[in-house]
């Protein structure tokens, strides 16, 4: 397959900032198909190869597109980090470019260098999908959110959605806030001080705990506290009495208020045990949204 | 798919203990079955999803199982969790509710935390397949040693079975004993003090190292010293002493006596290098039957 | 499938010291065909079971063979030792003994205690393909290298090969010495005091740098100077300096000259970042057709 620069764009998905409205909703409305078949696997992909390339450990990002990928009957190949001749020094772009000397038709990334992706998409000729980019973008998050938010609420436009925690190291927050303002959502943000991005400060403004809570989309994230070690928090408990969204709160949230969580979710830290899987919230079935966006994602960089 | 809890309940396997012999029967005769097929695929699981979970390290027991998986066409899924989100902290429920979320048609699980399996059948409502469950259970390894042994001796009634080194921390010897039981077999125990599990004492008699090697079949299980470091032995060497089968034994050994050990083996600790492949072994051919006896174990799951 | 010794030994690939110089042709012109069909998957190995057994770690090179399995349509199973048995002190014999007995119709295995290889393959009896057996051979590699030399200059007899760098621990240069000279090309060896190799003292002579990059090929090793602690080079830098392909060499090489390295690379140690894509560098190129090789090789090894 043979592609001209603008065409590869098309293919590949690096994050959500510089995608239209309409190129966003046309992998919802394919997901959406995909969602609705029964035929667990279907030949979209036969005999094309995918290489997972996860520079940074994950169970459920790789499990969903791997699920995906073989839903569409494509030959998969898993590589992580840990286990690899990074150990030995190698270079990210050494990697993914010795994967597509061998043949792989798309790549799967996720990795934490901030700007590596961006550049290894002018450097490497196959479509890229990203699958985690440092804190910039997580797009297939954001586009499950999307989806899950859809779902529930039949559109997107004046629905108000709170994200709520580590802004700051946050690349859901980030793919989230882009593709929902293309979309007119209205978008506020909850952190603490030391957890705020300057760089989102011109797109969102941060409101306090209890009017976040008062959105149609309560999106918790996850906090690693080791990362702010010389922060508010002397303990988890102090954040979550703070920042968590507790059973107490959950329990003054709107009926028609959803709560979403990109998870791994720390229990008892940012939400807690018995919020997880309360009435109102979407935390598995984001997950399992995850698969049918990942086949929309994956079907269109090899289409 | 969606089952009735009692259904769920007939295709999972979490042991042995609450199967009946009738159901055990049926395993053992469906594993002949695809023991002695001739095609090395078959469609049987076509399109199915099966991840394979390993929260403890293992090589021959997901190879084993993805042997089996793979022969019925499944699309397999791993997951180990040295290279998985179970690091950040995450709960081996969530893990699992994920993967069940994102639509795989099975799970077969190792892990080490005692009673997590059976709170996990509660609460997933995907059959799932015990692949080593703390020192509780580890039901197909116990069918395909009494597979085994049926193979060698015709039937399991009557047969006399001396299970010998660390009872405590063994989930192999437990499942044997609740099987073999039910068949009539006659089951002895053999370890030193620090070795012997309390709970089973009212179901088999420990018996000295002499007798138990009186037996149709003498199973070997494998020491993990550096889990007994106040005990009775002090060297490798002092443990082989008393506990091994040397050499010396196993020519004492009557001729029609099978010699078993689930694997791996510590060579010159619980059994002596030249034991391993002796014409009285059969360790080998126990991970031989471990394909059919998976095979069988995984159609069931899904039938 | 049963096979004699004989036909077993036609169908494993160990070395390629032992191996003629037709063989070897038959090889390289297999790789020739599979490299020019444009069918993606063929059913060559429908149906059969590989087993890729990495006991040190890789990325390239079990991603090659998977490829290249997966290519021929064969089933795949991956074992790394880092997240297996090899752990609890299984033997590497009791872990492919293991993997045979569960029906396997062939093993790719790269391991690094010398000697094992060679006993390994009188003990087993699926065929066996080395990926990398210490500093002993590695015969992919060469042959993937020999095949990117065919391809440049048409035919290998005559052809002026410089081998650079840690000839010692070099499997990659062994392959390469063993199959070059039988068929008539002149190799020259390049390295300092402490990374010769005595062994190949009687086969090929060493040359100081400048005259090693008078050849038709230059190839250069990889250097892990943690393994030279006690040796001349208390730096990268000065490693660089006396044996890198720096850009102001690779200036100075005749113009038909081809620059290959093995890979993983150590950019700006044994050679410079820039030169890594040179326009006669063929580095990539020689991953490229890793594929074709191992296809040939793989459907060789179960034909």
């Amino acid at each position: 397959m043979t592609m001209t620069v603008s065409a590869l764009k098309e293919h590949s998905l690096l994050g959500l900032k510089d995608l239209s409205a309409a190129e966003i909703n046309s992998i919802l409305e394919r997901a959406a198909f995909w969602d609705s078949q029964t035929d667990k696997v279907v030949p979209v992909l036969k005999d094309k190869f995918v290489a997972n390339m996860f520079f940074e450990n994950s169970t459920r990002t790789r499990f969903s597109f791997e699920m995906a990928e073989k839903r569409l009957n494509a030959e998969v190949l898993n590589f992580a980090a840990a286990a690899s001749s990074v150990e030995k020094g190698e270079s990210i772009y050494d990697t993914v470019r010795t994967l597509e000397s061998m043949g792989i038709d798309a790549g799967v990334i996720r990795l934490k260098p901030i700007g590596v992706l961006a550049q290894l998409a002018q450097q490497i000729s196959i479509p890229l999908v990203n699958a985690g980019d440092g804190n910039n973008e997580h797009p297939t998050q954001a586009l499950l959110d999307l989806y899950t938010m859809k779902q529930h609420f039949g559109e997107l436009k004046g629905l108000k959605v709170s994200i709520i925690g580590d802004i700051e190291h946050s690349r859901v927050a980030r793919s989230n806030l882009w593709a929902l303002q293309k979309f007119g959502a209205e978008v506020k943000l909850c952190a603490p001080e030391n957890m705020r991005a300057s760089d989102l400060a011109e797109y969102a403004s941060y409101v306090p705990m209890e009017e976040a809570l008062c959105a149609d989309v309560v999106m918790m994230l996850r906090v690693q506290l080791e990362r702010h070690s010389g922060g508010l928090f002397k303990s988890k408990q102090a954040y979550r009495e703070q920042y968590g969204l507790t059973e107490e709160r959950a329990s003054r949230l709107a009926p028609h208020t959803i709560i979403m969580h990109p998870a791994p979710v720390n229990r008892n830290v940012e939400i807690d045990d018995a919020v997880v899987e309360h009435a109102q919230a979407r935390i598995f079935k984001q997950m399992q949204n995850g698969v049918p966006i990942r086949m929309a994602v994956m079907e269109r960089a090899m289409r």
